[in-house]
């Protein structure tokens, strides 16, 4: 590296690190908002959290970065693609250009608007009232459409707003991919539900707090996530957060009448913060410093929570332990009852309440709505009747209303209409095709499941995903890992087999 | 007000506000890392405070700021001085004309001299090793020179230090009056500790953390420390911190063998956030939106601490509660053994532990050593032997090392040597002087405490001092509300008559 590469180099590293450390201040204010701060907070949170937010990104579109990355790409060129080097000046550029393409008054108009859509929907919801909210919706599809055209060489006008969370993946491909899925999985949850539903009663006692939340802090202490770069916290919704590479937090939710409810997301968000603290701890402060998408991250929530802790090797270890923190409870529940408790399939109308395989038909349909509303091929005026007749179609239900139909996720009334909702089944999918290769590189992964172990696991998924942070896209670091582009087969496969030997399927 | 001041003013106020709002996220920061951070959090979280800290600095010198200030004044100068839009423009001219007067590359070289030094310093005192710290001592001395020197016009080189937090207070004014203080606590701490120390042996017993806890907080909500705007956390040191007026949270530090330390810095705390909670919301965002000096600051909390807290009013009252709350522990103490417990005076090494009394002869040998420092009357090299020499003079005993010695607190190892201490002493004097007056119009008071009411001296404290913030200066507050200068005579009164009751003096 010439001194004067180095020195750039320095120069912009330095420049990304205050950019990282006021998101990751924002992160804070946020935590804190949602975990311990008085209502009399609120106010000031609101104005603090944008400024903050506002400072980030003016420091990261200064024409400084511009000049240094354009100076810097001799350099880059003349380094391997994957070396850090390289990798910090491409994910860089690939930011930045986005980034200095969209006008911060668009953004500030945009925002604007869309906190006053939270605030109606907060509203519309409960009062079970879509009319309130369709105007915003306007408004806000009219956004979304001009923020997806700041990108004007799109294929497919959702492309863009999917690249904000999940870059480089296309309607091209997703579209038919989760039609395939859809195809796959209508019929499945057919055949199991025609089938007497499990008896999920034993979940359904009374769980003290206390137990629950411990119970899932040794389990996930098991898994690897690291307690002295991280803590567990209660909040309304459960989310992963991240302060530094040091300091990756999670909050989780308890209901003591459910005792599914805290435990899954405990091991969820466990599984979202095992990626971030499992990076490379000299991309700290660089665009690097995090997970490569929506898609690769709910991979990796949905692996631990799912493949390991819906298991039944997980469970063969775990269960007993489960029935001395419970034994009231659960002392003459069987394993093979219990089993089948946590991995209950049926229809029903709320996405997240949904189970391992019906989950994928909530998402399927809010993306295709997505990309009918983008294409002007549904109006939003029609949208609760489209709601109702796709989930007639894919799930055999309708929601009886608006409440627990098209108002219930807070993803359209709280940012852009495309781009929200494709992360969650790529998770899924992908999650398979990591697993299956994890296993077969390592059969021994299950019988150590089988004693509590996840050492074997857990390093497999540092080296080939974690370590990497955002340096390879996700089309990259799945080519890389499984030597697959994004299939189904897996995915498939793993239910199949999961569900066949639970279901006659 | 035309509308070009009103422009102006107005621009002004939203550029405070970011100011205001970068220190609030700075406390942020602080507050969790003292409370919930996980320790790998630290190296980032230093480096995080550090850049939210220079945003704040750098926003507030703009020359900007200095214009408008400029622009305004004829409007400033049309208003009654204690207007809130005069107050506004005044206070924000004095903090803006002492902030531009201190070079930044100055300020960033005297942050970083003293982070090495608390590092050095939080080895040298457990080694008990003061010459490790000397040399770093001496760079801090000759920093404080210079730091008073960008203050030229000074009458003493303390006043630009003590200017920082106890505005306006001078060393002419400080010197005579702290020797007169201790002219007259020295023949006082003499004439109690020749007689029988108190039993406090009912304050050593184990009393279960969560109870403690409990009752600390019960009492505050009855001072009228309002839960919708704050919180309360546990820390290793006990610390009041906002993050605006709606939000002013405190901490505390329990010991399950000692019920003085949670119990006694909850008030203490709580005494603190009264007073910010007590400013009027109109100042949010603004210079006048806290506290005005550390001396009122710790008059408040020492006055619920002390005045209220270790009162024979409030015991009798709560100490029926306490006992209730301890039944095991307390049932068989009368309330005459546990006021001699909780006012018991004695001979001490260490400031933070000492009594009512005895505190002000630890803080007066600082503020004297500070001097003789700063005057070149005393060489650091000799400062451990002064120190003892000046503690066997005050308060008769000697330090046998300097660990509970000259190295025993943070202050000269964690910034300026000068202007560290007064506000202490001058709390407990100014709140003689508030309290004296208070009950002097509202002679209720003390039925009041008898009751566990507290809404007659809260009230008069919200109107005649929190609603105003920073918008007088001690002194102007001072003479406002009791009509007098800084005088010791309603403290020693106040002294006289409660020890005098336990005592014979």
């Amino acid at each position: 590296m010439s001194s004067n590469y180095a020195a750039q180099f320095n120069e912009l590293k330095q420049r990304l690190q205050e950019v990282y450390d006021l998101n990751r201040v924002a992160a804070l204010l946020h935590w804190d908002q949602t975990t311990y701060m008085p209502p009399g907070g609120a106010p000031a949170r609101g104005r603090q959290t944008a400024l903050i937010s506002k400072l980030a990104q003016e420091k990261f579109v200064d024409p400084e970065i511009g000049r240094l990355l354009d100076a810097l790409r001799p350099y880059e060129e003349s380094l391997p693609y994957d070396s850090d080097e390289a990798s910090i000046i491409r994910v860089t550029r690939r930011e930045y250009e986005r980034a200095v393409r969209i006008p911060p008054e668009f953004m500030a108009m945009f925002r604007q608007h869309v906190s006053v859509t939270y605030t109606v929907w907060t509203k519309a919801r409960p009062a079970n009232d879509f009319s309130m909210v369709l105007p915003y919706l306007e408004k806000t599809l009219a956004y979304s459409r001009q923020l997806a055209e700041f990108f004007p060489e799109h294929e497919h006008i959702a492309d863009p707003l999917i690249d904000f969370s999940d870059y480089g993946m296309r309607v091209s491909t997703l579209r038919p991919l989760f039609a395939q899925l859809r195809d796959a999985l209508v019929p499945l949850v057919e055949a199991i539900t025609s089938q007497p539903p499990a008896d999920d009663s034993c979940l359904h006692q009374h769980f003290p707090e206390e137990k629950q939340l411990a119970f899932g802090l040794e389990v996930i202490k098991r898994f690897g996530y690291d307690f002295d770069r991280g803590r567990q916290d209660k909040t309304h919704h459960p989310f992963m957060t991240k302060f530094s590479l040091g300091d990756v937090r999670i909050t989780t939710r308890v209901k003591e009448n459910d005792l599914s409810e805290a435990m899954f997301s405990t091991f969820h968000e466990a599984g979202h913060a095992l990626y971030e603290q499992g990076i490379k701890m000299d991309y700290e402060g660089t665009p690097l410093a995090s997970g490569t998408s929506s898609g690769v991250h709910e991979s990796q929530s949905r692996l631990w929570e799912n493949y390991v802790g819906r298991s039944r090797p997980f469970w063969e270890h775990f269960y007993p332990q489960l029935q001395a923190t419970f034994p009231e409870q659960l002392g003459n529940v069987s394993l093979e009852t219990f089993y089948r408790a946590i991995n209950k399939v049926q229809r029903s109308l709320i996405r997240t309440d949904a189970d391992e395989i019906t989950y994928n038909l909530h998402v399927i349909i809010r993306f295709e709505l997505e990309l009918d509303l983008l294409e002007g091929n549904l109006s939003l005026a029609e949208l609760p009747q489209a709601w109702r007749e796709r989930y007639r179609e894919y799930l055999g239900i309708e929601p009886p209303d608006d409440k627990d139909g098209v108002l219930q996720d807070v993803h359209w009334y709280s940012g852009t209409i495309g781009g929200a909702f494709q992360g969650y089944t790529l998770g899924n999918i992908m999650a398979a095709q990591f697993f299956e290769k994890a296993l077969e590189e390592h059969p021994e992964i299950e019988d150590e499941m089988r004693r509590g172990e996840f050492g074997t696991l857990h390093t497999w998924l540092k080296e080939n995903i974690y370590q990497h942070g955002a340096k390879y896209t996700p089309a990259e670091l799945l080519k890389r890992v499984t030597g697959q582009d994004l299939t189904i087969k897996p995915y498939i496969r793993y239910l199949r087999r999961k569900y066949g030997e639970l279901y006659e399927i």
